[in-house]
């Protein structure tokens, strides 16, 4: 098991300082940047240098660092104020409920950490017996390297595999992160444009959709990526199994979840050069209902 | 009437040489290609300088040119083999026949290539009737031109139009030529990466699609840029209208038209870095069954 991605660790604690993988300078730079303050790890979030994973562990260390100025609470409330959409507070409550119990604050990061990682491996493996062989699984955005980890179960249980990695426009995680750390670990995988699913579930080339989630909730519905839900519409008109990998449903209404849009000019960073026109639309999510997911595919809480 | 877009005629001839507008270039400059030899006109259609409309125009003016060293059906197998999808040996029948009638090479292409400026304004105006107002109107790729005499009559009508641009990757038409047509004319506009479309339509942001089509069939299913198929499905699922502006169908079977694979490299052309991968996949176009077709807005044919 020597496959790797920088991306399964996105974030680390060394000494007092953390450091964050910049992923918008993946696949070009593995650049690390040193957070120190609150407001370098408010400004990181913000720019999206970490997402998905990244995030969850930096709120960790942040509290971790920052707890003694800012009651964990309020660096949640900060945290949410940078990306609405995810659920911070979440979060907080796993960590006061824990120090509640009386164990330390620095037992409840590295507890949550590395059980993190275990659990995914976990989830990965419950995934790939659900899959048929040979899989063409698309997907969408990035799950910080957990296709690695799925893509050794399948193949621990003979399923040939191919990746069909949707670009992810406008930030292009599938490009920049889910492919490149495919390739990077020779795993069977092609690109595309995220308009071009539809086609290869027409034409019967695709068996699969596999997708990360930002949110769940206890009724199975979902909110991830923006093009994660015309995914799942598609997918369910030709009886594709749609899997979400998720983590702590909440019993919540999902449409009471904020959909957080970016700022309009994003929608042009990755281009070679910007049209200079900024009139644009950017909801970064899209809520998915549990009607149109097959299965979620939840990771067994490390912490509670 | 002053609104206008180069895109209306997007290839000129001038003495013996064919202009044609460089659509690559597109929104940064405008540069006209100077053609002066069949090799010239199959280079730029290979690299896309030209397309959709700009390809017939390219088409009748190298009859025009070319036609004494080469018979017009030849012609047009050599344009079939740089854009397979496109049916150039229609346009060569077009040709022939009328030159059959008596009529003069140069009397044809002048009446085809004004003549059909007029009939897509026709076609323009029947549109306009059909759509609810206010118009909040998603299109993908470009189709020269029409919007804006689509705007126009809707204005004539007091319909309020919004055009939500689907950017369209990975030649990012949407953005460079649609949506910077739609600017430069003060026409209400907002650029969208092709995979929010969903959201929008599933938050009742918009109540209409139109889109050009490359091919037609009397059956009126259509085959048009990837990306078009995803907005038919998603539109017929809301029962929102999907309008395709369609020009000469034939009797045949759409499964049976060749879908051009694109250069795997083009995924990545207007990207800011290259990734250095190619392991792509890029059908450059998809089909639309009737079934998820309002209506076809077919052009009168000007020429048979």
């Amino acid at each position: 098991m020597d496959r790797q991605s920088p991306l399964l660790f996105p974030v680390t604690l060394v000494d007092k300082t953390i450091f964050v993988l910049d992923e918008t300078a993946l696949p070009f730079q593995e650049i690390q940047i040193p957070v120190n303050t609150l407001d370098d790890a408010l400004s990181v979030l913000k720019e999206m240098k970490t997402r998905s994973l990244g995030q969850v562990f930096l709120f960790f260390y942040s509290c971790l660092l920052f707890s003694k100025e800012y009651p964990i609470e309020v660096l949640a409330q900060k945290f949410k104020a940078m990306r609405p959409t995810f659920d911070f507070s979440m979060l907080a409550h796993i960590v006061t409920g824990n120090m509640q119990k009386g164990i330390s604050l620095e037992q409840i990061v590295k507890h949550f950490i590395y059980g993190f990682d275990f659990m995914r491996r976990v989830r990965a493996e419950k995934l790939a017996q659900l899959l048929i062989a040979p899989a063409h699984i698309v997907t969408i955005c990035n799950v910080n390297g957990e296709l690695i980890y799925l893509y050794e179960e399948l193949k621990k249980l003979g399923k040939e595999t191919t990746f069909y990695v949707c670009e992810t426009r406008p930030y292009l995680q599938g490009t920049r992160l889910t492919f490149w750390e495919l390739e990077k670990n020779n795993i069977p995988c092609r690109l595309m444009c995220d308009n071009q699913a539809a086609y290869l579930m027409q034409q019967g080339k695709v068996n699969a959709v596999v997708v990360g989630a930002d949110r769940a909730t206890t009724k199975g519905d979902i909110i991830n990526k923006i093009g994660t839900y015309a995914l799942a519409r598609l997918a369910h008109y030709y009886t594709i199994p749609f899997y979400a990998l998720t983590q702590y449903p909440r019993d919540i209404d999902i449409e009471s979840i904020p959909i957080e849009e970016r700022p309009e000019e994003e929608c042009f960073m990755f281009l070679k050069e910007d049209p200079g026109m900024v009139n644009a639309v950017y909801p970064a999510f899209d809520i998915t209902r549990a009607e149109f997911i097959t299965q979620c595919i939840e990771m067994k809480a490390v912490l509670r």
